[in-house]
């Protein structure tokens, strides 16, 4: 733009010295108020910033990744930089997709593939992310827009699709097979996919082409009123699959299309689909740069800021021929993962044996059974002096509290699988 | 832009009619071509949407307030339309003030007043809201770009002061007196004051205000390893104030700004400050529109995906003057507001007492006493059959559980108080 209006000052002048009329004259050099306004307001359009190329833990700042390249000197992450190898795929780019897609851009993630057929509509605003100047435009167009702006490091491809249907399926399994970001990847093209759907059947379509590739996957949903939200984690074999615990709509064979009712729409918060967007992308940079714990699930209750957590084993009798063919597998090369656990846990050992011992004992230091100072039934401890007590649980006794599983032969409350099923008829 | 677009063109045609050399002619035939140009460029610049006058629940697409006030219908909200009566103040614009803020404006918040004196840089870019282009300017012009963008019908206040100099802090004080949004207010003019500073000065300076104003504030804060953060409702007289509980380097007398070392910056990631952001905006909508249950504290852990929650009383040997005045009042009280709950119990046991009772019993069916199912120690409950086990604690049980309570004799634990210090030297 800067450009077209500089060639148009010119011409204007070249124009203004073969007019010899006043009256000309005048003319142009009223265009050129014009043009010359016009160029000012230009300086307010978007401006880009240029690649960088290699990701620089400089503290100024003109440097984009000086925050995240911290994590590393603080102890978090071992090699940041690693993130612009991966290729995440997100499915449905409304409340939570859009917003996982830009904190991905923003830390710096290698690959973007983005999947929606959606327009942005006003009454999206509610959200983060889409903006009003967008209505009228494709979700996943939006999405570049302001994405490639915001970060013109990341490599993004969007697919305007829907994946339910037979050649939208075709295309998003071709998608995710393609390697040429990474040839030498083992497995898929992508490291990981993340549903961000607001439907039934577009998560079992998901779950099935997860399971036919072999790909680990993270399932987020939010709740038809607004006010509960959940992640989880699936790894074809190793854990439940989508179809593993149908919810109550397919068990009872009722068409989830004839449960919405016309002229109602669902309720939705920007906090709610913030926090499980941030949830659902923390655990997506825990499982990619390995650090920390990976929740199997989380939930969140937004009226009692209560975050459930469990773990979901797969179902022998899933429905899903793909499931039951990955849970084989699984199966198969258990003997291998356990040799690989215990020569894990002997080298282990064998640094600890290593230590230094202190052999005198001056001051008669005696080291103390920690699981004697543990409550476990939730009592007050007697190791406390009388009338002092502990303010909270730490982070490492909740992780020692049991965490409950669901098996198939226990599913004993219709109504956990009605809730279940609600924050799967999500917006 | 379009007008003056416009306008161009038909200068240029009148110009055309009056030159009958065909050289002139190209020429002005080459600049309509590039105005036209513009002209079509001008399309995708930012238009703005117009404002609303009252929030629609229609469910339309050009509705950008359906799916909030959808909340009504759901039974989750009484009256979300209430939400434009309210000023809310942020203090403090930077990775969880400035989504805050997107979020409160997308929700329709009647007025925002933002506090910020730094400026964009492209470190700021790991973080959501600020984009590239934005480079340079100050947060509180930027963040007013983009905010009036989004919602027009948000009243947009900003102040480019830091609140801990003299002036910064009067100003500040009597912004937050100024009452011409809502002139029938009681107190001051704004419903809630969010913190959401990077420092303990400023932190100290938003308590010396609320404490004097007795307004009630929420305290928000990122660890500088960006993995932990946590959010805090503070009421003066009735909760901790931030001054009641010192973090260590006040305790031992150093000078915080002696700890930060030169060319060190400390790490932030965009899904920490998103879910500390959502957390708190989610609180922040539930105190104003009377909904669910506000937390007290919530803390996040993000390796663990752990939420710590406790309580804080005052401390009756605060330093601050003004929180131990409100202390005073608060006490003083008491009395009144027994006698408001007890009236209210009374009126809600009447309405019980008025329910029809069933008379007949031809099925012989009978209250079971719900605590006798209750789990209340942790061991599994006598009441399932054998063999079946309960997946989680519902969200009921889990608020029975006794809330850890924090008060000033029982500090027994120098690395919880270490822990806190280093949430408060957040970024």
């Amino acid at each position: 733009m800067d450009v077209e209006l500089k060639e148009m000052l010119d011409d204007l002048q070249a124009l203004k010295r073969s007019l010899p009329d006043p009256s000309h004259q005048a003319s142009i050099d009223k265009l050129q108020v014009h043009v010359e306004h016009l160029t000012n307001l230009a300086q307010y359009a978007p401006a880009r910033r240029s690649k960088v190329k290699d990701m620089s833990a400089e503290v100024v700042d003109s440097n984009p990744y000086s925050r995240l390249m911290a994590l590393q000197r603080m102890g978090i992450v071992e090699n940041y930089e690693r993130i612009r190898e991966f290729s995440v795929a997100i499915v449905g780019i409304g409340g939570v997709g859009s917003v996982a897609a830009e904190m991905l851009t923003r830390c710096g993630i290698g690959r973007l593939l983005l999947y929606d057929y959606d327009k942005v509509e006003l009454a999206n605003m509610n959200r983060l992310f889409f903006r009003p100047e967008q209505v009228g435009m494709t979700k996943t167009d939006a999405a570049v827009q302001t994405l490639s702006d915001i970060n013109p490091d990341v490599v993004l491809e969007s697919y305007t699709l829907n994946i339910t249907t037979v050649q939208g399926f075709e295309t998003f399994m071709s998608s995710l097979r393609k390697k040429t970001f990474r040839p030498k990847k083992e497995g898929s093209g992508v490291d990981l996919v993340l549903s961000c759907v607001d439907n039934y059947e577009a998560r079992m379509v998901v779950n099935q082409a997860c399971n036919e590739l072999n790909q680990t996957w993270m399932e987020s949903g939010v709740s038809e009123d607004a006010v509960s939200g959940h992640i989880q984690l699936l790894i074809p074999g190793e854990t439940a699959c989508f179809a593993c615990a149908p919810p109550l709509v397919v068990a009872s064979g009722v068409d989830e299309r004839t449960l919405k009712r016309e002229g109602v729409c669902a309720a939705s918060l920007p906090t709610t689909m913030g926090v499980v967007a941030g949830l659902l992308v923390q655990n997506t940079l825990k499982f990619l740069l390995k650090f920390g714990h990976v929740s199997p699930y989380l939930g969140y209750n937004a009226l009692k800021d209560y975050f459930p957590t469990m773990e979901m084993r797969p179902n022998p009798q899933c429905s899903n021929a793909s499931c039951l063919e990955r849970q084989k597998e699984y199966l198969l090369a258990k003997p291998a993962r356990d040799a690989a656990a215990k020569a894990k846990m002997e080298a282990e050992a064998l640094v600890v044996a290593e230590c230094p011992i202190h052999v005198d004992n001056e001051w008669n230091i005696s080291v103390v059974d920690d699981s004697e100072l543990d409550r476990t039934d939730g009592r007050s401890s007697d190791a406390l002096p009388e009338g002092l007590t502990h303010e909270l649980p730490t982070a490492d006794e909740f992780e020692k509290q049991p965490t409950p599983e669901t098996t198939f032969n226990s599913v004993d409350d219709l109504d956990d699988l009605r809730r279940q099923l609600d924050a799967l008829n999500a917006d």
